[in-house]
């Protein structure tokens, strides 16, 4: 870093992309390998195989593997977030200011923004290899939670300028709104992924679309409710 | 079994017992080499040491480790529904019949269940590894889901059972809404556990009285609901 920065500009924008383009290499090299073996089982070493790098090229991005788990977790979580705020950003179907939102056009914005998030049976053995991996190892818990509770920061203020865009009020914390959401919607991907084998069996979307729009119209409310006012 | 069957009936007894004796043994085992090392590294050898049995007892009752891993899990689950069912039976707080059920009443009830069900930390570390498992191996998965399927048919006639205690309505199919609460309580459950370090961080029951009475207030309605029709 020190020698680079020394550099001339040209000379370390070069640096500075190949150098981040072997981080992406080695995060996608080890994506494959935690979803296919596991945290415990890949090593340094079939990562660095996998990527076609040298174990020299490793240490020179991450300390250890704890290091680089934590990196592509906070890489993988980012990328969701980015397609959610895209998704918003792409402007939100049935969404008519001059009408009250009914179940029917939750149900439709509900289906445009769980379309847009990237997954597949990869990232959800991924998941589950977090969660196992950052209970098992305390000294990775501490950063992952940190970076966590940052995402779901921000995932509650989309939710809040959500509601804002649709003119409703959350009836419950926006983080607990989030944690709420989150949690059911992979229940949804775990089930549909469980029974994908089983013909005739309901997709994750499918799933959500029984209880999603009916919890997020339930826990909002319009902003000028006519017949109920807020408690107190 | 055509043995046992076949001795005098004391006899039979008395061996059923010890095999029951055997298996439980072998299951305590298990819970704690998978919640300590995971199912892929725990062996059915150090099972076995674990246990103090020797391999002949473990294949008399398992064919392999994936059918003590879906006995183990299908006693897991069992045992906490039997402590739900107990907890409701025990007679809820807060349950008036003469008054209409209000947001503080639903807290208690809730927090009163929550607090019936067992858990500890091994246990969610084994719960991670059971998503991992059931993901990782087709041959599994078929098994643990049928069962999982009917334990969560089973808690959806619990909780439709509830309803009508509680003289309300659900807004949302009883598996779904299931589903959602489970998983974020699950989520709760998570949240306390990587939190666990953090002076002043809530535990999971906490956490939950921030979103699960408001939730199943708002996902529910009276029976004799004054204001609100069910739609056409």
């Amino acid at each position: 870093m020190a020698r680079a920065e020394a550099a001339a500009p040209e000379e370390a924008a070069t640096t500075s992309t190949r150098r981040q383009r072997t981080r992406e290499r080695l995060l996608d090299a080890a994506f494959d390998l935690f979803a296919e073996e596991g945290f415990e089982a890949a090593s340094i070493e079939a990562i660095c195989e996998r990527a076609g790098f040298t174990r020299g090229a490793f240490y020179s991005n991450f300390a250890d593997k704890a290091e680089l788990f934590i990196t592509l977790a906070a890489r993988e979580h980012r990328r969701r977030m980015t397609e959610l705020r895209d998704a918003i950003a792409a402007g939100l179907p049935g969404l008519d200011p001059g009408r009250e939102l009914d179940l029917d056009a939750i149900g439709r914005i509900v289906a445009h923004l769980l379309g847009a998030i990237s997954d597949d049976r990869r990232w959800r053995l991924l998941r589950a290899e977090f969660d196992l991996v950052v209970m098992r190892h305390p000294e990775i818990a501490a950063d992952y939670v940190a970076r966590d509770q940052t995402l779901m920061d921000e995932l509650a203020d989309e939710i809040d300028r959500l509601a804002e865009l649709l003119g409703r009020r959350l009836l419950i914390p926006a983080r607990g709104l989030v944690r709420l959401l989150n949690s059911g919607y992979l229940a949804d991907l775990r089930l549909a992924d469980l029974c994908g084998g089983t013909p005739g069996a309901p997709t994750a979307p499918e799933l959500a679309a029984q209880w999603l729009p009916v919890v997020a119209e339930r826990l909002t409310e319009p902003l000028a409710a006519p017949g109920r006012n807020a408690p107190g």
